[in-house]
């Protein structure tokens, strides 16, 4: 039988302990923070993960990204697969909005900063995007930089989950998706506990592959419902955190585990789906200035790296679920709605049970 | 409830239909061939895989791989995805058994075309391998060359699957593993189908993460029983064909949705495994010479590929299962014994029931 | 002795011939166009390449990239990986324009086609960049969306090169840099001769370092000048357009010969150095849409690919010569100032000829 | 004027200074051995370098490769490429050597440690080739296991270079091929200084484009004689040794700066050359036993790398001059022969002093 979440009703997928908040903000010192635009037929936003509370163009955060589907428009992996840190929060928004989402980084950068652009060379925007086309007038591009600065400075621990800031025009499986969050525990040695957290911008699936706990959801609701059928035209960002140390090499062997999340819950890493996973740990920093020293960090043993992967997989799947879960629904441009899961099968745990006959 | 096959009694997986023998063969053309070394402690064998019936030096086949997790010590795949060709008969073995393996397809390959290694340069052996070591006395070096011509030889479109050939010694979530294999038709659009075959070697899996057609079968079997749990020190590889007309870079695609139908099982690409897939496409060839002409072939329209991706990640989880459902039970080196799941679990029908209560 | 350019007086590398113009517009079809913005503190601009005289996005273009060093903030690789193709032209300006151009790429796109961002997904920007730091105040993000279409419109087969469009602001070994372009013509047998043409974005380059024709031209300088001697900060674009039939997994070898030409100049791929070099052909394109018929294209054979290397090596060496010996010099922010080389040492005949003594 | 050097005469290239061998093993604690078999039609052999004195399977050496032209054969890089080390030392032989000198490193690696394919899994071969056929019959797969052992157990700080080990049968440039060294040392800082050492296998390049220290050597030889001109067979392994402490990522980043020394000798990266490169260093080493305590080790920062990736082109640039002077005439297959170029062009310094006018 699947499990329910005792502290959220959802089902719960995996074996392994969520931290407190089951949130990407059980990593000690990330934090979130969203921008919501919501009138009409705007329906979008930006939300930002900020991996510190410091400047991270100064105090560099290790990091990695895996391209499991390359159909996506993000700005700012080259220069963090060359040199394996990131160096701006990350921003999630609609397609549209990542060239201006890139200009306000930039801008923030430039403030905290007046070097770069002058002695200090160049600062990398690190923007990732969805296409929330169907609920969202995304010709529009509506989202602004003062939109991106609003969602970084209320980035907090407790964050919203559900039809958020970058969430907020998404789908998912033909519901209403958009952020959702997770986090497992990991005992790598008998010693040593370290918390794997993620953050998924969930607007992919066909509705007939959907998977929920490893049940076939969307088989069952496609009989029952008459529902359009088309290829996949979405995607999904999966962000990982963890305080592992772990370098960059570890961090990429790290975000390709989001694959294995992702595709139990129904993907194929669909054509016309931009399906990228970024990981980056808390455990240490790498300064920008040379004269500043290096950290003299043990990166964790790669024979003990397993269970941070198996935490990795579950939740990005469990993530992806609440991003389901958590959703309210959304009607946006031309009479388009996405409706909430909750709200379309409010007897779920029933329908659950159901597919076990 | 999870579906039964008809054919063989297996769990059956996904929603595609398969091609009449659900395996690598239904892709015409594909053949199949075995040596099995099972003798004692000497538990082990060689498989191979023919795309075609012809040369594979003088009419190339298109092909590209995924290295989804690369602990692995395979030998080929440096050339083919330089030049998106693969020009000797895939060879499957024990970790140990790839030098050998690759000795003998030089020789053949020169047997055939004594220009080799004269004026036509070389050739690129393609062997991949898993560790069979828990059953097979792998430090012996058990193999030889004369094995992969009669394995070779052995090609047939109706092969044998479970403890055979290179799967002979393998190791699957505890259980017995080896070869499986299936198929699965795909219609790309009203008019065109195509066949997407899988074969695996199977020799991954943590007991406890096993997943059968989404229902979390190892946790319950660890409960029953008092049960190893080490880390993953498994492998497998993943072969897909097809006859849909796809280019090097789309088969490069294709071949990581194996990744998807693998982490259904409860893999998580884990760190000890080398989980490498590699996909080939018999719609056309290359070939060798350059005063030949080049096929003028069109391909595949990306926007129809996804179906095509569905039946990839598909036929490799029904593979899976295929190759635990049709093993046998081996004993091999110093008492090791590796049990058929149907043999430990003989009521494994009632059992996938229970696991829905 | 270093040979002397017939056409325009400039070095000449390498043994293959040119083509008329000795320009990436030798490749027929291919068009540039530029908007410089040169005033006071603001030197900058941007130039865009045309594959072809018609809608990118209906008829996309076969490309590939390869990234030589990856300190860069380029927008649209990930795709272009992926789908092996172009949508939008090609776009090159300053560092912090990427986002602006973007935006402009972006709605562009939607004015030719209202069915983006509606029942036709999204579009892919394509936009690269260096940083011109030096001369132009890169932190007053001066670019606008309107520049871009000015360059767009602008585009013809007989462009400028020099201190024009992306190039205004661009320093080459503390000389002035800026747009260079050149083509070779490359016979890959007896009956078939195809031309490759190279435009870069020349922005690099450690003056003790620098190499003209395999001669230490900067060492030479360095010993007569009193000059700064800096780590690489800079960076250089290598575009290459060829009429020969490849496909996206040849294009990427191609577009990896790039850094052979930039090696010679004197490149190692510097650290902070965005060293990227993408290829397309002419030779056929891709519908975006699925019902329209795909192209039954008879690729190059890969036995016969060796001289169209040799060619693209050739034509980035010279086009980066050319950056150099067709720019002007160039005053910017701060009473920066960047002397065309030509300016700077005038007898610089005399000076390579010396250098062989 | 070509420099000449003054301990070994040859052309000397770049302006770094070399260490007191002019070698790889300037890097303290690397060591190279050679096993020669040259006996009539037989030319070929084995050359291993060994990373440190220790057993490199229990404490395994930081490493990554580039695959600059993939068409090669060499066998354990696609396990460099996810752990980031190597494991056993690195052998070099012909094509069709490999799987036997695999099939050694296995055997070698099982004698020292027992649990290799017991409890410890399995161990990754790493053999490079090159394609010596010209000279050698390749055909005749005459290595053997024992000559690994030999080549190994040979290893010196002091070792030969030229026409000796996996040396003996290569051609470079239409030339006398083979094994050639170089080092360079690095000042990173005011007080920090590192040493950069090439070993490299040369076996590449068309006589017509053969530049020595930025002259076009080859053009000339190609007007004074009547010679073969055929495409690109060759290939050539590029090694890098450093003692700067770098992590995985790093090393690859300076292992793709072998391409930049590579193409000022002319090299296109020939469509049949396999050109690769691997980086390794000596500053600390990862032990296999997850028991162990992993090296707190301070990595060098990235913005002081600059003048490592100097180090290594120049590096490698000098290695493959150094194995064309530094080689010997040899005669092999069918009376095929390969002149030294001393032997060819004795006047060789006028003829580079002529070069200049």
């Amino acid at each position: 039988m699947t499990k329910i979440d005792s502290a959220f009703p959802m089902p719960r997928v995996g074996r392994l302990p969520s931290g407190p908040r089951d949130a990407i903000t059980d990593v000690a010192g990330v934090t979130v923070g969203h921008a919501t635009l919501a009138q009409g037929a705007c329906q979008t936003g930006i939300t930002v993960v900020r991996p510190h509370a410091g400047d991270p163009y100064l105090d560099k955060v290790p990091a990695a990204a895996s391209v499991i589907n390359g159909f996506g428009k993000s700005i700012g992996l080259v220069q963090v697969r060359e040199l394996g840190v990131l160096e701006t929060p990350i921003a999630l928004t609609n397609t549209f909005g990542v060239g201006t989402v890139a200009n306000a980084q930039i801008r923030q950068a430039i403030a905290a900063n007046p070097q770069i652009g002058r002695e200090w060379a160049t600062v990398n925007p690190l923007v990732f995007e969805c296409n929330d086309g169907y609920l969202n007038d995304i010709q529009a591009l509506a989202v602004t930089e003062k939109d991106y600065l609003a969602a970084h400075d209320a980035a907090v621990a407790d964050f919203t989950q559900g039809a958020v800031g970058a969430g907020r025009g998404m789908s998912c499986f033909s519901f209403k998706g958009g952020i959702g969050s997770a986090s497992r525990q990991a005992d790598v040695s008998s010693v040593e506990r370290y918390t794997v957290g993620a953050l998924v911008l969930s607007n992919f699936g066909r509705l007939p592959l959907m998977t929920i706990a490893g049940r076939p959801f969307g088989q069952r609701y496609v009989q029952q419902q008459t529902h359009e059928n088309g290829p996949e035209k979405g995607s999904i960002i999966l962000l990982l955190a963890t305080d592992a140390p772990l370098d960059a090499r570890q961090l990429g062997r790290l975000s390709l585990r989001a694959g294995a999340g992702l595709a139990r819950t129904g993907s194929v890493f669909g054509h016309g789906s931009g399906d990228i996973a970024l990981a980056f740990s808390t455990a240490y920093t790498v300064p920008h200035q040379a004269e500043r020293a290096m950290p003299a960090q043990a990166m964790l043993h790669e024979g003990l790296i397993d269970v941070l992967f198996e935490a990795a997989a579950e939740a990005c799947e469990q993530a992806i679920v609440a991003a389901l879960w958590r959703a309210v629904t959304v009607r946006g441009r031309d009479g388009h709605v996405r409706h909430a899961i909750t709200e379309m099968i409010p007897d779920w745990r029933q329908w659950l049970a159901d597919l076990d006959d």
